[in-house]
């Protein structure tokens, strides 16, 4: 399939490349692919050059968001929560219209000091936002919950046993999402809902920071026991 | 130990009839004991009228919240939510100091629509309000996060394997309260930190509600898997 991912931090990275590893044609998409690729320091979280990870990754595509969304069936939205509408929209909507926004950001809120709180929440939650600011997209809310790695290798952590959620308004959408979360190794994939119940999946995110800090690791899941 | 139970509805009475089981000197609290004993009807969520309940646990003493805590070395706060901080008040934060105060309850706010938000939350939680309305009572946020029947009955899913959290500002209020989760079976406890992740634990409620919604069934429960 072809794929856009959005965002070239680590999530966009691991992402793309466990993507374009099964197969998958895949672009990243960023805002200006010139000065993304020609940094050569570590970010502020100690991210190396994107330069780096994709020359070990050349099959990989880079271009602009609109450029990346024209060419792709699916698109992942792996932006910050903060910067995804703004890079949805340069992405274009008519880029966008028909096709699965596979929407794997969380709204984290740094102002208001450490841990950082959501926003939107509670009422709202990112994906509304997606949904509503692009209604000819059918937008996906999943993974969310859990570290990169294991989004994409999910037997680096107890085998394999633990779930992973689906929210959205369109069943294909959720049945072309969780075609992706199989060939990913998830076994448990729960389907939420509407993408309302986005708020959930994105609500989980403040106990997975403290737990982060529990475990000392951030290679921990969430597993519905039944 | 002698414990006060706040709260007659379904949480309430179960963890009473729990404790009374393990052999704890078990008090529950109520605005009117009288008017609580008289009621013949269910109530609005179908739940059977107190006084069937206590004729089939008459171990457990009925008291109104300031003798009920009074009495006890150990408060659990097992009210609706929106009514905690009001039922506390009524025990009395004098019958409060010094004591741990095991709080279980959600502050479900329902006047946002179905299904339900929370207030406060995000930068605030439940926990907190306790702790900051009674400084010198030790606030442990535990065990919401889960049906009342697992709480006191983890055998019941998945043979126990799965997880329970503690929040609180004290270390010896935590280790009491750990100690009572592992009279009733829970084996992984896993302490969140201070009483500010409260509101990680109170924000797992909305996915918890979809979650149900989506098995059809409350008796599940979260698995740190790891």
């Amino acid at each position: 399939m072809k794929i856009a991912v959005l965002g070239t931090g680590m999530v966009g990275r691991t992402i793309a490349g466990a993507l374009a590893g099964l197969g998958h044609d895949v672009v990243i998409g960023t805002r200006d692919p010139q000065a993304t690729l020609a940094r050569t320091e570590p970010d502020m979280m100690g991210t190396p050059p994107f330069a780096q990870w994709h020359a070990a990754n050349s099959g990989v595509g880079v271009a602009a968001f609109a450029d990346a969304a024209a060419g792709a069936e699916l698109v992942v939205n792996a932006t910050n929560g903060g910067g995804s509408l703004a890079a949805l929209t340069a992405a274009g909507s008519g880029n966008l219209a028909g096709k699965v926004i596979m929407d794997i950001a969380n709204p984290l809120d740094f102002s208001q000091g450490m841990p950082p709180s959501l926003n939107p929440v509670n009422t709202d939650s990112l994906g509304e936002q997606i949904q509503r600011t692009f209604p000819e997209a059918k937008v996906v809310k999943t993974l969310n919950t859990m570290t990169a790695s294991v989004m994409v290798d999910p037997s680096r952590v107890a085998g394999g046993e633990h779930s992973v959620f689906v929210s959205g308004n369109d069943a294909d959408a959720k049945a072309a999402v969780t075609g992706i979360l199989k060939s990913f190794g998830h076994r448990d994939v729960i389907d939420l809902g509407d993408i309302t119940s986005a708020r959930g999946a994105e609500m989980i995110l403040p106990i997975w920071l403290r737990i982060w800090g529990a475990l000392g690791t951030g290679e921990f899941n969430f597993k519905i026991a039944r």
